[in-house]
């Protein structure tokens, strides 16, 4: 349902199973844990990156899938059905729903009428946890853990629900001796929210605020960037303020540690993110495609109990 | 194709068949007796829920699916070529085909250039054989039969392509001694047509016409319930009349038959069914989903010959 | 990706390969030659005949699809996202993609960043490689050779990207002795471009342009109709000096051979080709449809190397 909901436990065992299931993922073996499972995919909002993304998890598992991802526009929202009744009718048919909606809460509120478990695909600025948890998956595929680590996170960080999840679900992994230290690099107006700095402070992690991504990029282990979009603001004007404020390029990564990892939820549209580090081995954001599959492989065969929790 | 044309033979058979569906239905058996075979749906109106159900019978007997529920906008029928063409064309993909379109007929005619077997999913306000034959499931799970029963048709019973697919169907069960009764509950307005009327006289059934459900509610064995729909008015302020004419309450409930069953359609809109009814056992819309794909399955393991008609 | 990019070799053993995958596409055997396999359609302009017969070709086949046939209003597009990107994202998904798109050159541009096969399922009025192939096919089912034969081209030369794929091919099949004709029936203003004429010539075909279809349909063993589509003139007028050049009627085909095949894209939508034809033996245009899903099932069959090349 919600990044915020994972206790520690729960997101090292999602990893764990997630690295099982790599190998489907990757393409490389065939899989029929899931055979007769169907997976729902409601989306009130277009997003063909994570529609497929959990489509692939559930036919690579062997189960098959069906699917509305244009709901706006069709019948039973057109009457104005609750979510509630649209959750209890859906799983009737299927074992499993991915849903994304725009609005905060929609997620919950659909879960709240369903008899089978539902799975948070993005709604709103609100949440997105298995785009979290495949950032977690990557980190943790690089380093083995996630103590210790200096995060950066750049961008928009007042608006990205993608940096949201990761700070939900990377706030436990502070206690455990070895501290993770999280740089915000952000332009003035789009911070990380106070709410979410006291969270991380109180896990025991350190912040460090700036808007300049090139003074701190060497002490980085971790580069989450998030692009400035579009649409969290109220006008064009508005976002041209910020738009350009940061620019991932070759040169930039020359100044980046060996080892960094950068991770990005695609997709990019601004230039934000140069294609000529596509090829730079610590860009990581084609990589996490892949992850991502895994992930939601791992969270499909939890939830269906074919893997204890 | 269309509710009028079952034999009582029929009826019974594919009740029968869903029957043997239901494990199924119910997710608690998996089966591979459609294996290899392909199911179309052509929606050229929105309709999730009767979409869904059509798909998940197909997957959960081993077969697969392919889809167009967004037709109106696509390229085909933009190219205005006639239904008859588009069912000779769609017929050399799939095993069978379900077809929902807004226009009285349409079905027919695509079924007339297609080579396979095409199912209803809904015609205009016309005919809607699928759900009419879910809701005799329901009934028959209750009471194992279909005679001396008092059936309550409530709501816009003028408009209701629901309501006239069960009439063209339980009208078979009137003649064997005993002889089903029908209390028709409307505004005035909204009554049953009169040429439904007298199919169902002819065929041995009484009726009795009121526009109170309170007076009769105690009478009925099973209450047809549905909604007033705002999109078969010409005017806002035409619905506007008839709108919370009916209102399924607790309260109400309390005046009905111990044994009585609630059957609606669905999707619930505006209040007419209270979501304070939803634990009544009486209530069975929701059980009317699952029962829903039992008698897909049944229908498409009929018309594909795995089961002799 | 395009039809010109083919050798004479590699059409003969698409061909080939298609032959073999005739039962499988007229439903007559089932095969898993592509099980664990996936493919993605990815359409941004809808052609439900073209996606349905790639779907059912994959499938049939025992594979898996994952679709989305209305990227133009969805996300990844809205956020302008390039083609290279999309193509390297969904490239994590599946094992094949086929795409459709009305600008062109969009498909060479998705297959740069792609890492799996990307099949060009109609760009632009540039090229439609798979239709193209299912014609030739039709034809060798009939003649089982390709040299000697006059090809009548009908309608639309100009704008055709059925007819320019048709030339692609079968300019390969000239020099073997038996020169291929060519009869080019258009009206004045929609004759075939200069540049493919000039192709097939080099490669040993003849050439003769007429306005008037009824003088040489008796010479023809091949008519290729193409329709005059309203979408490609500037304005209506424009059209409309068009519309109705040509009719494929009873009576004009008793004019034609007794062996004569002909071929048609379909849909027909304007009368230039009268269903009273269609039970005519020559009119092979629904056969076509059965055709084309054996020609994608060979080439999915041989991208995926499950065939040799």
């Amino acid at each position: 349902m919600s990044a915020a909901q994972f206790s520690k436990r729960e997101i090292e065992r999602v990893l764990e199973v997630a690295k099982q299931m790599e190998p489907f993922a990757r393409k490389e073996k065939t899989s029929d844990l899931l055979k007769g499972k169907v997976l729902a995919t409601l989306f009130f909002e277009p997003s063909t990156r994570t529609r497929f993304s959990f489509e692939t998890a559930m036919l690579r598992l062997g189960g098959k899938v069906i699917s509305n991802y244009m709901m706006m526009e069709t019948s039973s929202v057109k009457k104005r059905e609750t979510l509630q009744d649209t959750g209890r009718v859906v799983s009737a048919f299927v074992d499993v729903i991915a849903m994304r909606h725009p609005v905060a809460g929609s997620v919950a509120e659909l879960a709240q009428g369903a008899t089978v478990p539902v799975l948070n695909a993005g709604d709103g600025p609100a949440d997105h946890p298995t785009q979290g948890l495949l950032d977690l998956f990557t980190i943790h595929k690089e380093f083995g853990h996630f103590g210790g680590l200096t995060y950066g996170l750049v961008g928009d960080l007042k608006n990205s629900r993608v940096v949201h999840a990761q700070c939900e679900l990377l706030k436990h992994f502070g206690p455990t001796g070895f501290k993770p230290a999280f740089i915000c690099v952000a332009p003035r107006g789009l911070e990380l929210p106070a709410m979410i700095k006291k969270e991380l402070k109180e896990m025991g992690c350190s912040i460090r605020e700036t808007d300049n991504l090139e003074k701190v990029i060497g002490e980085l282990d971790v580069l989450s960037n998030t692009r400035i979009q579009e649409e969290r603001f109220a006008t064009k004007k508005e976002f041209e303020k910020f738009r350009g404020a940061y620019s991932i390029s070759q040169k930039l990564m020359k100044k980046a540690k060996k080892k960094m990892v950068l991770i990005d939820p695609l997709p990019r549209v601004d230039g934000q993110l140069k294609t000529e580090v596509d090829s730079d081995p610590r860009a990581k954001y084609f990589e996490q495609v892949t992850n991502g599959v895994a992930v939601r492989m791992a969270l499909m065969a939890l939830v269906l109990g074919t893997h204890e929790a």
